[in-house]
């Protein structure tokens, strides 16, 4: 803690310490620099929180959030419309958005099936997406390799094998860089079982 | 980047990505936990930022930051009027203060001498210390162990030298759980030289 700086600061740091990323120590860092900098920094994030919560709202086709409803991405002509890419949450998408290699569209399913933490079906965006299956030839399945993820992708596989949509995953393998040496037995093993011709 | 997810959220990323600790990854990530805790995270963490500028001031004595002023610090009874520590900046007097093993008063310079970065005397807080020293018997100089810090104790020790106040600085060594092993050679060195009867 800040000792005796007083509430504001303390309540300050206890907030910043909440984010991800900022433990006790980083947080009452960030708090002297907001501090320091009053009007280039302390005065534009607050006004940026402010509006990024009047403004910004879950795209009500997939899911991503964005201050336009829809969002860039589902009202951009240029998407290819019978392609859904299937994510967890909207920091996967912005990473596959990063990568600039996928023209098609989204599905924010807003989580994951987990037994453990008790999500169900009905607290994730499953019936919003059977319902946009319409006009798509191709579901991706960008889930992540964990039990929770493969989990859910079963799951989905079931609810739209009626469909007839083509149903993929991402590959697994060796990531870009990646040496051998450095990489986990599973991602050895699942780049080896999917190997293809030189 | 947060790519097509429209303004709002980049300014917003763009400036938490501007807090110590804080890079472009984990200010996205930062940016959708506050998103998706709006009335929990994003909305107290305006108000703090707000509240923190309008009330935190730097105390007029010592130059701590708090919303009293004189601080909380200065203002306190129990504190041993006779001794001064001399720290950088607010950061080192949160961290002596949560040491809890000092009583006396504070006084923080601002920055450190630096001929590189073009830091004179004139722009730190020496002349307001200078003007402190009357009922002080002793400064301590919790200045950094780089060349910036020492530079500064030299300097201050000659402007105090007149004043009659006894000059001390922290002591170095060893670190608490310090091995050896991991140690640089510089503290090694300087925890043979000030070694005592054991």
């Amino acid at each position: 803690m800040a000792a005796s700086a007083g509430p504001e600061i303390e309540r300050l740091i206890g907030l910043l310490a909440k984010l991800p990323g900022l433990g006790p120590r980083s947080a009452r860092r960030a708090a002297l620099a907001l501090l320091k900098r009053r009007d280039q920094l302390l005065e534009p994030l607050s006004a940026a929180l402010l509006e990024a919560k009047a403004k910004v709202r879950a795209c009500g086709v997939c899911g991503a959030l964005d201050s336009r409803d829809p969002c860039q991405v589902c009202s951009d002509p240029e998407r290819d419309r019978t392609l859904i890419c299937v994510v967890e949450e909207v920091g996967a998408l912005w990473a596959l958005e990063r990568g600039g290699a996928y023209k098609g569209l989204y599905h924010v399913l807003g989580g994951l099936l987990s037994a453990l933490d008790g999500v169900g079906p009905e607290t994730l965006r499953v019936r919003e997406l059977l319902a946009r299956t319409g006009e798509v030839k191709e579901v991706i399945l960008a889930l992540p390799a964990t039990v929770d993820g493969q989990t859910t992708a079963h799951y989905l596989a079931e609810r739209l094998s009626a469909s007839g949509v083509a149903l993929t995953m991402l590959a697994r393998g060796l990531p870009v860089g990646g040496e051998l040496d450095w990489l986990d037995d599973g991602t050895i093993a699942q780049a080896l079982r999917a190997r293809r011709p030189a």
